[in-house]
């Protein structure tokens, strides 16, 4: 059905640093980070392409998600984040248009699903971190750039006769502004929904008074003026953080998996790929030998620490299932180790919540385990004896779309649960998971989290968290035809199903995006009208006008 | 894109009757009606396929309706329904997989959207007019047919070793239950996911005793028992009903418009088409003449009290719009006559709306409103010299997706709000249309809804309630290039924009149907592993089975 050639996919390197980076300038000054977008136009991830205008494809997003990631955990001492531009007039074109044409299906869908969980991330760290956002538009912010904008807690806009704010994709594009613009501009800014139709609708957009009228930015000021305006709301953000007067951070080493042509091996986290199968196995160890146990520790530990160390791992595996690993439909979870061990560092992460540090490390495991909810991959948690699914690691079983668990006897086997399934995890769905898993009794969870013990396999099923435990006679064939039935499936009714059945409750701005929003987005990502011979997206940039089928769905 | 040959579309009448059923039986017994499933199989919209075994096609679904319908209007005796069937050991198999097969792309998407509504009209029944649904499953119920038990308040499945109840459309059909099913499982039976998912994959699905566990069904009885049991519950679920002891209702009359080739003329509602701009007008006509001014006088107007017979036409216009002119992108929303008509009215009916008659009518408008907001063409109401945008009528432009109003000191011109914009007709958001409007400041619809005064065009922009105020001068090349503008636009990319714009605040399962479920069956609608050659919804009921492109998106 894909209608227009598509240029091979590039092979993604999912980790980066400053040092590195070809698209930002991050630059520090007392409480204040300024992140500045300067894209390279010859450094995209294709050579089909150029990066104009400071437009962007996902290699420019990985440095942008890694420069938060850092300033997180690198800098404590920084309060509040400027970002911004270094090109003249110019503040972010948005995401590349020649890059999305020649992308196929997929690639467009795993493309908005990052940016997207990127832009999250800086609400995040807004939300979570106090870490404040002021996006200083000094030039045209279009598309992806202005849904960026959004994303930060302020919009100020240079108010030049010449700079505005714009979403043109469905006027230029035929497509939607899909990285959570349309959804953040009626939501989180609260535009007006007949504004906002306008506001869709114009592809030059909307500037000076207009645009804070409509609740588009917060604030327009003249060149003159523009600079000192954002330096100083950014020092006034600054002084709203709770994040340490001080530093030091920790360094966020390189990961340096090895890497096989059938498996990523890190230090607490293996990938398995069976091709054949197109099933591939995901094993968390748990925490081994002497743990930290004192905050002191926690710091000195650094990227060591385990509980950062093996979800930076998962998160790395997770990207590259979804970007190079397409034809992998089901996902076997395992882990390996000492219950009691992850329970441990549990008990020392909810001790010590309030540390930044360790407040990082707990938003980082929730951001890893909502990238694996969002992953169109099926999950299925085995649950054998030598596993350590207790406490956050329970987590990767209750994220599954099942969970198997081996009822023999002669092996003992357990799980449990810890404080960290009771709150510090929560969904994008704002509900932790045991909250959307008991969704008809919200007591249950409440009798769970009151009596910390170990489940064996016949309790963890009457208890309702596993989903089957199958003896050691029926283990083997139950586990295998469940999995081979599973790879067996249209993988587009098994992505669309789990996008409905993994967020029972309610909806927040987070599952909009990716509920609705996405799902549309995605439709459209179909449509002849965009992506036909003569579909607008097509069309763009050609001396061709796009030609529509003008029945409505 | 479209790669499987489609039938032509048949042509479709909306009204009908119980005289003229040929898909069920309507019966009445005390305070219980008895809605029966009986489909005629060679009665469907299209002689290209044969409704077996208790599948539906939409003319079904329009039957259904209309008796939901008829039972709150014409029968108030009646306190509860019971859904069943009249075939031995079927309830129903669901939509017929060749009619949707056969089906072009919208057809499909219409489809589902209407027999969505149909169920939460039940659901509506159920919540605000005290009308309780028992869906007794008599035989097998498979995807739609539980959808549709899934839409009433209670199911009751017999237990014979063979009745089940399933989901088979991942497993059989590469699409989703797109009916509500997904999200009614984990959202509104609140089905652990994980079990969810099982149901979800399992073709033969889940029957007996582990139904009852799943919370898949409310019980399961024997043969034996099922018809008493059945009977003795909806007797219970009857005696629950606020709705009077008896009756008369009042009878819902055959609407009889007048209906050419570029036009529908009802008595308050006409729409005219112009295929050349693709755009239709739909002018809503205030009340004329003398008004009921007492209870008893709208009850002896019944279906020609303006506020129902206005909204019954407006109905039925929309779903002509929808199913037979998919190529008018923009409709123009006018109305004429006198506001203080209208304002009347709206006295009246808040005045009354506790009385049975009352409440069905608000509810029925209610629904109308809602049908507009899920119509994916463009709305713009035109409020001009004449015209009467007030209180309920005023709905029609919140509805809108722009309000144009011209401002001609000659000509005075204004709109007026009333009670009935301060509650009684919530979006399925759960949120009225001014409360969505003004989400970013609750406390602006609290004082207009204190001031009920008239607003002139610029007091009316100054309030927000109309985008914008064109003069006299302006007034003509504004709205005529607005209106071009927008049909020169990807009639995809406005769907999904509007679907988004449309529904800020809150999401309700409502808003999780039509936005998330929907997205989702769209995007696989459109997928050739579903649709394509050699997609599982065209290989069923082949001899060839379908094959994948196994890539996960």
């Amino acid at each position: 059905m894909e209608t227009v050639s598509k240029t091979a996919q590039p092979q993604v390197s999912f980790e980066t640093s400053p040092e590195r980076y070809h698209h930002w300038k991050l630059g520090f000054e007392g409480p204040v980070a300024t992140l500045a977008m300067d894209v390279q136009e010859d450094a995209g991830l294709s050579p089909d392409y150029r990066l104009k205008l400071n437009s962007y494809d996902l290699g420019v997003d990985f440095e942008l998600a890694d420069a938060i990631q850092r300033i997180r955990f690198e800098h404590p001492e920084i309060h509040a984040v400027v970002v911004s531009s270094l090109k003249e007039r110019i503040f972010c074109a948005g995401a590349n248009i020649f890059m999305l044409r020649g992308s196929s299906h997929a690639w467009k869908v795993n493309f908005c699903k990052y940016t997207n969980e990127t832009r999250l991330a800086i609400e995040d760290a807004s939300e979570n971190s106090g870490l404040k956002f002021l996006a200083a538009l000094n030039g045209i912010c279009a598309g992806g750039g202005y849904e960026l904008a959004l994303a930060c807690d302020e919009i100020f806009l240079v108010d030049d006769g010449n700079s505005a704010v714009s979403l043109p994709e469905t006027p230029l594009l035929g497509v939607l502004p899909g990285t959570g613009g349309l959804t953040r501009v009626v939501d989180k800014r609260k535009v007006r929904r007949d504004l906002a139709d306008v506001f869709g609708t114009v592809a030059e957009g909307v500037k000076g008074r207009r645009a804070v009228e409509w609740r588009l930015v917060d604030a327009v000021y003249p060149t003159s003026q523009f600079k000192e305006r954002v330096a100083k709301r950014a020092q006034e953000l600054a002084a709203k953080s709770d994040r340490p007067a001080a530093g030091p951070g920790i360094k966020l080493n390189p990961l340096n998996p090895e890497v096989s042509e059938d498996s990523v091996r890190y230090t607490s986290v293996t990938l398995d790929i069976d091709r054949d199968k197109r099933v591939a196995t995901l094993t968390v160890k748990g925490p081994e030998g002497v743990q930290p146990s004192t905050l002191e520790a926690i710091v000195a530990a650094g990227d060591r620490f385990w509980a950062l160390r093996a979800f930076r791992e998962l998160d790395d595996a997770l990207l590259r299932l979804r970007i190079n690993e397409p034809l992998i439909g089901t996902v076997v979870v395992k882990t390996s180790g000492d219950p009691e061990a992850v329970l441990a560092v549990d008990r020392l992460l909810l001790a010590h919540a309030d540390h930044w540090l360790v407040r990082e490390v707990i938003h980082f495991i929730k951001r890893t385990l909502k990238r694996m909810d969002l992953t169109s991959r099926s999950f299925f948690a085995l649950i054998e004896p030598g596993s350590c699914f207790a406490g956050t690691l329970y987590e990767l079983a209750l994220a599954s779309d099942r969970a198997y668990m081996l009822d023999d006897p002669e092996q003992p086997n357990s799980i449990a649960l810890s404080g960290m399934n009771g709150g510090p995890l929560k969904m994008s769905n704002g509900l932790t998971r045991l909250e959307t898993r008991f969704l008809a009794d919200p007591s249950v969870v409440v009798a769970l989290l009151e009596d910390l013990k170990p489940y064996d396999p016949q309790e963890a099923v009457e208890a309702g968290l596993v989903s089957f435990a199958p003896d050691e006679l029926d283990w083997e064939d139950e586990v295998r035809l469940a999995i081979e039935g599973r790879a067996a499936l249209s993988p587009d009714a098994l992505t669309g199903m789990e996008a409905n059945l993994r967020f029972a409750g309610p909806e927040t701005m987070e599952t909009k995006i990716f509920g609705r929003l996405t799902a549309w987005q995605n439709w459209i990502f179909q449509r002849p009208n965009a992506v036909g011979a003569k579909g607008a997206l097509t069309a763009y940039g050609s001396q061709s006008r796009p030609e529509f089928d003008f029945n409505r769905t």
